[in-house]
């Protein structure tokens, strides 16, 4: 249809095929491409779906409306967004939290030199927590903010036990401390930092006959990673982390704890708890491409964030059919 | 200071009150006067506010940046809104849901006569729980979508056992039922009614020689108001009635339980948990006071929902403070 909104991916990596599937739940979304630095000849084949190498991005003018880019914050989004900022509007997850002030800088310029909208770093941290931080924060100035992380996988952490003596494989994931969340929800506002919010727990493949005692003392002892945290060592096999272990859930939470009028007790909380970080991170990025799209269309420039877009433009439904339906 | 944000209360009742506490939290705003349909020289006497009637409001142009209308939504706010919205911007909580299509259309008008910006059904339902009823929806397309109200007082439904031969006094707490909202959140997407989702708890001080168990029997057996529901009957003396269930506690909970890609499963839930109902929603009012007289500055007209308005003009932070701070 002439209708939907076109929209082309960078990047196909676990986000990238996120977003692809992500598309393919929004009727008005339609995926013209998907641009990869690898060969396009030797990409999977995956029926409806044409891929571009990245150099030829600049083909799509006119036919894609937004670009979602699904590279990595380390490396490929600080080059890739600004360059294809000029081009299309976009979309991206750019999470160094430190980084976004410059980061928001450099995009913004391109997109103004392009006339084109960049969204940048949505998902869900930055993203939804970040908006639900604000939102509270606003309703209520005095009280205590708390962001916890997890059930989750950490990357950094899973590749540090991957490096121990002895192990063959391994995956840790970070769990808030239910204790203290519940807490929190019952009025308590204590001072908490990261390590006293959270437990790491490794679930761990030994290579055969290696000493399984030494490798969770050299864990449990690991500077900055393991040594100030909570951390339990569970040794399994390979077969129960392939069955067990091989998805990539994560979630959280961001409660926020204030008082109104003489002291009374006021608790603003959000949640999430998700199967596959991947696929919802994806499932967000899609949600702020129409969102560009329609700014862009209203003749807005530059670089936003979830700070600056109204909620109404996320959602495929009119303003009449949000009143009526969802207010 | 001059560059406070001047604000005005139409009503002074819980809602009212509220919103003049949570003015004397938020250092950038500045409470001008309260208006009042009674004789304001019987006001309470109370530091540093000045009380008005109603009728002098207009005196005010010039003098008050944004009027938060602190009515009923059942006959109050539909003639006050749009009469006051010629005037000056205003925030209210409308929150008759089915009648929000025609009231905005009413407000827009009037408000678009005068070149005001009027921010119409903020609160918390309508307000933050329909933010996240869209936020929701745009993100998971494939899901289902809970609401749950409580732990909190139901205006109606005490009155209604206070109606009760025997009963003097009493109060009712719409209850979610706890087991119902685990189910959800370990990832069930059960069909539910509002009576499924809720208990109905009555604490009740009976007149001295009343028959108890004959109370308890035509509260439980009342149609529309508690015979479809779980509903338990609890007798307690007044003393306890005013020491235990004089506040205004209220809450509840958002969740959408949606899937993406083959078939992961991703909940996103929002809670409130309030001591004060009225001085949460108070709060979120004066919030958005905060948002109305920034859009006026910006030369925008008529009347807004929290879905037209972007989270930033919430925060009295630049938008660089928050990108830096909370992004």
């Amino acid at each position: 249809m002439n209708s939907n909104i076109k929209v082309g991916i960078v990047g196909y990596g676990n986000l990238g095929k996120g977003v692809q599937k992500a598309i393919g739940q929004n009727p008005d979304l339609e995926l013209v491409a998907i641009f990869t630095r690898r060969d396009p000849q030797q990409m999977p084949e995956v029926s409806g779906v044409r891929f571009e190498h990245i150099s030829a991005a600049e083909q799509y003018i006119g036919k894609i409306d937004v670009m979602i880019l699904c590279g990595g914050s380390a490396t490929d989004l600080p080059e890739q967004t600004p360059q294809i900022a000029r081009l299309f509007n976009t979309v991206d997850s750019f999470d160094t939290h430190a980084k976004i002030p410059e980061f928001f800088e450099q995009v913004n310029e391109a997109a103004q030199a392009g006339g084109h909208v960049s969204v940048i770093s949505t998902g869900w941290d930055p993203g939804l927590f970040s908006m639900n931080r604000l939102l509270a924060q606003s309703i209520l100035p005095e009280g205590h903010d708390y962001t916890f992380w997890g059930k989750g996988v950490s990357q950094g952490h899973s590749d540090a036990i991957r490096r121990v003596p002895g192990v063959k494989a391994g995956v840790q994931y970070t769990i808030p401390v239910q204790e203290v969340i519940d807490d929190i929800r019952s009025g308590s506002t204590p001072e908490l930092t990261t390590r006293e919010k959270h437990i790491r727990a490794c679930y761990v493949v030994a290579e055969e006959g290696a000493d399984q005692e030494q490798i969770r003392q050299t864990i449990v002892s690991m500077p900055n990673y393991f040594a100030d945290y909570d951390t339990t060592v569970t040794f399994i096999t390979q077969e129960e982390l392939d069955a067990e272990h091989s998805g990539m859930p994560h979630g959280g939470f961001v409660i926020r704890s204030g008082v109104t009028g003489n002291g009374s007790r006021q608790i603003i909380e959000f949640g999430l708890k998700l199967d596959s970080n991947p696929e919802f991170t994806a499932s967000v990025l899609v949600a702020y491409a129409r969102a560009a799209f329609r700014l862009s269309g209203e003749g807005q420039q530059g670089a936003k964030t979830v700070f600056d877009i109204p909620l109404g433009y996320l959602s495929p439904k009119s303003a009449e059919e949000l009143r009526r339906e969802l207010l």
